[in-house]
């Protein structure tokens, strides 16, 4: 509900802290704040991605960073209504620092301040040039006569990694890489991204080839250059392969493709790491200043040991390596896994009638791609939401808004709602022997997503194949071993098999770290992903943001960026901010620093 | 001003009109209309682009088309506010027909319709599928199985013009071209372009190496996907260039590059053409049913025949072929022409130290591009302007509903304007003995361009050297003839050059029809571009339109589509609906085919 009333209400609340921050007065200003308060910053005040959570924690942020941040004129933001429903009054508010411009979202709770997100919009002094300072372009007056455009770009990309280095280098160059590469290009970080395949777009172009992405078009967008409205709702993974290598191009980011990153090491003492990277064959050796893993949290497959896969006589691959049904015509295949891949991947091949069998070892949670769009996203991300003037800037914010501590409370109604609208088709599942679960507290999809980035799959018709008995189901058994032609479940089932599948997912980014640098920086950086929310695959102790995503580790000049495309588009612009400052010597203390609880 | 009154204004006429016409009484609807009154109307009611003036000339079109058309519910678009300023009330109106949803722009002057623009939105039952109605692109459900998005393309691309043909064969793969494919594509009209060089955007690649947009990029966006905010005031050719490949790329355009028609015919039997094509060296044969002639109505080169082009020494080519500075230092290049050309060229010539003469046979408007901007543009194409929400599409209609009857009375104050805040540059610009001139009506540069599309240069620096003597300037003569190793001017000055560049435009479109097809359709087709202004090089008779553009022409199945970016995109919209509806079989009576005066 729209309420001109909660704007005036919102406002008295930032009028207040603004004078009691501006007085140093702790005390006053932590008056304004609930008991269960939560605060999550993006970078503004703590040069971190942290959520204090509660008055104490506030007040120790505040203690350290007040002082250096100058927080002033905080006043809701004009342009867009605040609203109150359900006992909540919430808006975006803007207000600004020593050294930044800041932007925000708050919510009140009988007129204290619930959850409060600030976020850094960009570093004074360091805007990025775009709208009204966008680049002039043509070259008139006094520029006339200096290289054109296109010798400039000739030269950078000669030059770049050659003869002068590059200040941040990008490992991978899925979405992520390629967003940060767009955002750091924007910020004039020089900035390379190395790829092994050959062409921006090709690690989803080498997948399984009836992958479509699983999230809507309108949660997708890149940064700065959106798909047309013309763009498919799902898009088709060669599709959007050619939509990122265009994107590359245009947004004139620096690709090294057929490049692979050998080894990699930093030198404390003058803070620049060497990377030995491959390409095209040859060796050559980078002198970045940032090096950030981009290589996806799902790109280090993770593959059981199991006794037998040494006598087994077909075929075994990860779903990673798997591309489709051809050339499976009359095989049995088995597929150890029940989460995405493994059903995109049955249903490929059953439509082939190839004869599939999935194993299902542990309970999986299912949402139906419309259910999820109607329930979960579309408020937020969505055609209607579009046109209710949501535009993605503002709904990336307000999603980033809520604290994870809250997540689960506001996600649960979504798949509640799910739960009850789809009852049957959640029978008729439980009848064909699946193994049905909404996450361990009912809070359903994305809360798995965020916690361990498994155990569900966002259904577009492989259930029902799994109903309908096309794709053979065997669940809620691990697997003992394999035999020349098949699988043993440890309840003593036999699945015969020529093809093995492993959809058992993926390993922790800091292993990719391991492969590189080293062990020990591998283990002193620690478990990347997930909140720690003692839930399964989620240890805790309780970090409230996701593990070592976006912000500074335990090492010194190594970041880990990526996650699916609309945290790849947002969190890349906190991550450039983070670098850009680090090149441009402001200073950037690290308020919160996570410890290291997990090695993997 | 915004104006509550003034829409209510305007639905009160507009309520009247759509009685009148309802009823067929078109006395009563007339009654409605000023004297001076223009109705403007692209498609929608005369399946051509056509303007009407005048009382008697509405009642004609109206009795012609009124039965077939039936339109109704007329109202003000009730998201755009209307505004009164100056004695004359407008806004954005909706309206309905028996076959397309129709929207439009009036203006009412004391209260009477002074000019009405109507244009087709959609074909009912032929919408584009976008937004709401995107495609779902994954295969879910009862197309699981079916080919992928990739297998799909590669099909079409693989068979289109082998196996099966073009409804619709685009020659010429520039900004039009690729316009008018997208459009095409978006309608699921299949389409086929075919282009000389061997990318899209070679054909701004190619161009002399300074070459920039001389219009900003407000004005310049492709349809449906708009450049990203970071994207260049005015974009430098390559970059362009890049925009353009990648564009024809993702909105997935069959485009055969390296690929140059050599002949074609129309069987009026059939309705179908053929077309002979050299698809990189080899002949193919195409049956379109449609051919649009989009080579660029600046890509025909004009070359005068001078006495002496035999005996000159050195070099001699048409700007068209000229390449920038590379190898011309220490020759001296005479450039013969004074509009955009031939400024562009002389200043990189002067900049990179070439002695250069530039040879001035008449007056040429002048405009700088930053007053341009100010003045003339901005209002409608400009951060402000999308700031205050004048999207692209609302300032591309605003654009088409000013009748080119009253758009030179509508341009000169704009021109007024800028005379007077550059007086000085305008005064030294003559002091180094420049001719100028603000066009024959003093209404500046635009109506040049949509007159007769020369006579002006949009100054982004070579003024100044003018000014500064660094372009040396011969001006106020004809050439008479070149000899070994110069040019000698009708008045007996001499200019000695080691190169001849002819800066000296282009010929009519209807060339590229001679060439193609043959001359007797070229003549049958006649002058193409020009309003009939009866000014210099725009003759008479009165068209009201650009002859032979966007629309239909003498003959059956050929057209034309080009114009620089804005008319590209904003004509090939009306373009593409003409063309789908030709394929559905609809009926399109053309009101009003334009007769051909002119043969070149």
């Amino acid at each position: 509900m729209l309420d001109t009333a909660a704007g005036t209400k919102i406002q008295d609340v930032l009028s207040t802290l603004n004078r009691a921050l501006a007085n140093g007065n702790l005390d006053s200003a932590l008056e304004l704040f609930t008991e269960d308060c939560y605060w999550r910053d993006l970078v503004v005040f703590t040069w971190n991605i942290t959520t204090v959570e509660g008055k104490a924690a506030i007040r120790n942020m505040l203690e350290a960073r007040l002082h250096g941040v100058k927080p002033r004129d905080w006043t809701v933001d004009d342009n867009e209504p605040a609203t109150h429903a359900d006992g909540v009054t919430e808006s975006f508010i803007e207000f600004d620092t020593a050294h930044a411009h800041g932007y925000g979202y708050i919510r009140l709770k009988d007129g204290l301040v619930w959850t409060l997100t600030t976020v850094m919009h960009d570093l004074k002094g360091f805007e990025e040039p775009m709208g009204y300072s966008r680049p002039f372009g043509a070259k008139h007056e006094e520029h006339q006569g200096e290289p054109t455009w296109a010798e400039e770009r000739e030269t950078e990309l000669a030059e770049l990694g050659v003869t002068f280095q590059p200040h941040t280098l990008i490992i991978g160059g899925g979405q992520g890489g390629i967003a940060l590469g767009a955002r750091l290009r924007q910020h004039g970080v020089p900035a390379l991204i190395v790829e092994k395949n050959e062409r921006p777009g090709d690690s989803w172009r080498n997948r399984y080839k009836s992958l479509c992405l699983h999230d809507p078009v309108w949660y997708d967008h890149m940064p700065y250059m959106k798909f047309p409205n013309t763009w498919p709702v799902f898009s088709p993974k060669d599709k959007l392969g050619d939509w990122l290598e265009m994107y590359a191009k245009v947004m004139e980011l620096n690709f090294w493709g057929s490049t692979e990153a050998k080894r990699a090491s930093f030198d404390d003492a003058t803070q620049t790491g060497t990377v030995i990277v491959e390409r095209e064959g040859q060796d050559v050796t980078l002198y970045p200043k940032q090096l950030v893993l981009a290589t996806g949290m799902s790109a280090k497959p993770s593959v059981p040991t199991i006794a037998g896969q040494d006598v087994f006589a077909g075929l075994q691959q990860h779903s990673s390596e798997h591309a489709g049904p051809d050339g499976l015509e009359n095989k049995k295949v088995a597929v150890i896994g029940s989460n995405n891949s493994a059903h995109d991947i049955c249903a490929a091949l059953a439509e082939h009638d190839v004869d599939v069998t999935m194993i299902q070892r542990s309970s999986t949670h299912i949402s139906k791609s419309g259910s999820l769009m109607k329930h979960a996203l579309g408020p937020l991300y969505s055609e209607q939401a579009v046109a209710d003037g949501i535009t993605t800037e503002k709904a990336d914010l307000i999603n980033a808004s809520i604290p994870y501590a809250l997540a689960a409370d506001f996600q649960k109604p979504a798949f509640d709602a799910i739960r009850e609208e789809d009852a049957k088709f959640y029978r008729q599942l439980e009848d064909a022997g699946f193994m049905l679960d909404f996450g361990p507290d009912d809070s359903g999809l994305f809360m798995k997503y965020l916690r361990r980035a498994s155990g569900y799959y966002i259904d577009v018709g492989a259930s029902q194949l799994i109903i309908d008995g096309k794709i053979k189901l065997e669940s809620g058994s691990e697997v003992e071993k394999l035999t020349e032609d098949g699988v043993i479940l440890e309840d003593g089932r036999e699945v015969s098999a020529d093809v093995v599948i492993y959809a058992t997912g993926y390993g922790s980014m800091n292993g990719w770290a391991a492969d590189l640098i080293s062990q020990d920086v591998a283990d002193k950086v620690g478990k990347v992903w997930g909140l720690g929310s003692h839930t399964p695959k989620d240890p805790g102790p309780w970090e409230g943001e996701q593990r070592n995503m976006w912000k500074p580790t335990q090492q010194d000049g190594l970041w880990f960026h990526g996650g699916n495309l609309a945290q790849s588009r947002y969190y890349s612009h906190f991550l450039a901010l983070q670098l850009k400052a680090r090149m441009e010597g402001v200073s950037t203390p690290v308020y919160g620093l996570q410890e290291t609880h997990h090695l993997s």
